[in-house]
């Protein structure tokens, strides 16, 4: 019952992702079979061959494999229209197509506009949306718009690309991407938590000794240096998703599942997270820069000679931080992240740390017993792996330690949706609760801002790494010197 | 450095138990080379015969298989005697060889008496024991008196028994056997619980919902109808393995793990479970008696039909029961107990289920979360089991259940010392831990007693169940009153 008009219809996003999941949906008749598709590239195609390359892109890369009839029906309703971002009259032949569509098929009027372009888009687009009336449909259809990542670079980039969308677009109707929370354990951190009587007691400074957590990619730069030099790891990865999951694990429950409640309680938890000051950052952060090195056999270069990096650039591809969300529940509990590309493993997840010792003041009979960890597992498999404690066999007081480790992915792998599956089903409801709102964002930033203007890059003194490690030593420092360590589980 | 002198040395318990996890421990090397073992039975036998009876035993029920060596040393300090266990000549004859061995191999007079024989006659053996002067060794040995199970059979008789035996040995060189606290997985009820910072924080009636507590068996009376018929389920199983492991579940967390810090804890408990009045038996207790049915696909005879068992016995083959430790941590949380013969299952564990809400109040978006349960697992294998809920794949609200199974035997099957041979150690060292003390023993009486004597057997209202079953439907029933459940995990 609506028109999704992908901006950047041309592009790898739309071809490996966007398409794929609209095809997916298709398959599962979760897609309206009155759903039209106006892709919308700069490049001059033929619509035929453009479609005959999606349909490739879409057998390939789908979990539920090639359905010639699904693709005749969603194929049907694809259009590729190529014009220029900055041609206002372009927009108004789009806007006439599209109603008389609409008009002849009896549609509702509402429509997705899909932003997967660069970020340099983002404010024109919206812009040319606006000026050409399509942002306003009739009464009862809906006008969204979704907005892909990066969202802004720096608090006042965010800030000044808000508001640019703000004239056009109601906060309600923007969805912004975060691909992140679609994932299938991620939404699964408030299902964990929250569906187990058991952790939810637990679930504070009384009984958690810290959080951690790692995303960690074998990949470097991918080709797309000259991007990823503008950006850096803090930019990149820890102000969205790492934000994201350190408000899903440490929020209060909400009242209810509604994307506002669950987002008013992931903002409280942004806002809580302690200001890392120009003074204690050297204590509390540690940046790195790959070097060359060797990953899973192959040699791979510095990431000072990646294609588009300059050869003194000072951009750190790893970055690991010791936060605190300093609330009632959190207070004295170290949340440390770290994040970098070129690592020696692919590894999303959330560790859980339990105190070790019992709440029993001086009672400690079982010698060296380890702590508890539930970890949450997000890549390269994920599912949920638990350590504890049992006395070691035929001794009395030596324990041993023990893991259950439960695999989701392999039990459900044809079952679970893809991340843009997820999202498009939700934007198409109009569920907001994996998208990220305005005040998260900007909290986020508020928190990247303050560290990356907190000391010049210099003064951050940047650890070289080599490619294939787990990074920097200093990065293992910052947990040793608090007697801890991180858990390569 | 010891003798053991073992009453029953030809008997059952002595050739499938007893002997081999003397044998085990003489592999492992854990058996002193001034080790002497005098078997003394009632039959009068050839020794070397007997020897090689009990070689055949030993490496046909050892974990550890034949060891030549081990047995040869072994079986050169075995000696069997036969004697009428009512004449008095015998024991000074027993003692004035066994001081003769003792001072031509320099040992130091400690002994250890093991009961491995009916409990008719525990009291006859110890008063001839005290008469012959052997319970008093030399300064710096010691004399212990192991006694295998029944000890008694109510409250009065083992007040009788227990006077009897404590005349001829003080409290602390009485082991009373309880075989059940020697297994692994009941010994780790203690480990799980105190050396896990995520339980101990959760255990009481503030997280848990219900304790269940099941030893099911398969085979019938096994030739021992006429024993059986006088002790029956409450007796056999409830008063001592089920109390002990209803003491170690819900005890408080001992100062120390030696051994009377451990077991002032369990006889608290014991002493805190509520009692059973007349006036509630039925609402609280289901007896039942197994009827001809099929276990395993082949028939089986109903108990009245069994060898030795009157055709018109009132005696309960199954019992089910709902108790409370009425104390502070446990009040209003039901522990159930079932306990049975002849059952479709051979099924010893202890299920621990968690409260299926959050503690927060009006706070449950997931549809139908299942509770938490925390399983130890006893037998047939033992481990640890842990149920627990995450969010359906695809869906926001939907919870679905996961399991986690941890099998501790499947790992450590060689390296798992034998119930017995674990007792053997500690009766050795001196470490009362696993064995029961006079008080719990009262205390368990007393309320099995208070639930014989509270109602004729004829208002016991005896349900009979057929072989092969769960036990009878009341006892289904017992649990589903009151919205629960027994969990055959």
């Amino acid at each position: 019952m609506c028109l999704i008009v992908l901006f950047g219809g041309s592009g790898d996003l739309s071809r490996k992702k966007l398409m794929p999941s609209l095809y997916n949906l298709q398959c599962q008749g979760k897609l309206s079979e009155d759903c039209h598709v106006f892709a919308i590239g700069r490049r001059e195609r033929n619509e035929k061959e453009y479609i005959k390359a999606l349909k490739e892109g879409a057998f390939s890369n789908s979990r539920l494999g090639g359905d010639e009839r699904a693709w005749k029906s969603l194929s049907s309703r694809i259009y590729y229209r190529n014009f220029d971002f900055g041609d206002g009259a372009a927009y108004e032949r789009l806007e006439a197509e599209m109603s008389k569509l609409e008009n002849e098929k009896g549609l509702s009027g509402s429509r997705i506009y899909y932003m997967a372009v660069s970020p340099d888009y983002f404010t024109l687009i919206t812009d040319s949306i606006g000026k050409a009336g399509m942002n306003k449909g009739a009464k009862g259809s809906y006008r969204r718009l979704v907005i892909e990542k990066p969202f802004g670079r720096s608090l006042e980039s965010a800030r000044l690309l808000n508001c640019e969308i703000s004239r056009v677009f109601p906060e309600k109707d923007i969805y912004r991407i975060d691909h992140y929370l679609a994932k299938e354990m991620i939404q699964n951190i408030m299902g964990i938590r929250f569906s187990n009587a058991i952790f939810e007691p637990l679930w504070s400074r009384d009984n958690i000794d810290n959080i951690q957590i790692s995303v960690c990619e074998k990949d470097g730069v991918q080709g797309r240096g000259g991007y990823y030099d503008g950006a850096g790891a803090l930019r990149d990865m820890v102000q969205n998703h790492i934000m994201q999951m350190i408000s899903l694990i440490c929020m209060e429950p909400p009242i209810s599942l509604e994307a506002d409640e669950i987002r008013d309680e992931k903002v409280k938890v942004i806002k809580h997270i302690e200001k890392i000051k120009g003074g204690n950052l050297k204590e509390r952060m540690v940046l790195g820069q790959y070097s060359a090195g060797n990953v899973d056999g192959g040699d791979v270069a510095g990431y000072r000679d990646e294609e588009g990096v300059p050869s003194d650039s000072a951009t750190e591809t790893f970055a690991a931080l010791k936060l605190e969300v300093a609330n009632r529940r959190w207070k004295g509990v170290p949340v440390y992240i770290r994040t970098g590309k070129r690592m020696s493993r692919k590894l999303a997840q959330i560790v859980v740390q339990f105190k070790t010792f019992c709440q029993i003041h001086g009672f400690e009979p079982y010698k060296e017993p380890m702590p508890n960890l539930l970890v949450i597992r997000v890549q390269p498999k994920d599912g949920v792996f638990f350590q504890f404690n049992m006395k070691k066999p035929g001794s009395t007081e030596e324990i041993v330690t023990q893991q259950m480790d439960y695999c989701r992915s392999c039990e459900y792998s044809e079952n679970t949706p893809q991340a843009y599956e997820r999202l498009f089903e939700d934007v198409i409801k109009g569920d907001a609760s994996l998208f990220t709102r305005w005040d998260e964002i900007e909290g986020s930033w508020k928190i990247i801002d303050e560290i990356l203007s907190g000391c010049t890059r210099e003064e951050q003194n940047m650890q070289f790494y080599e490619a294939g490690s787990m990074g920097p030593d200093e990065s293992e420092e910052l947990l040793q010197r608090e007697g801890r360590r991180w858990w390569n589980i």
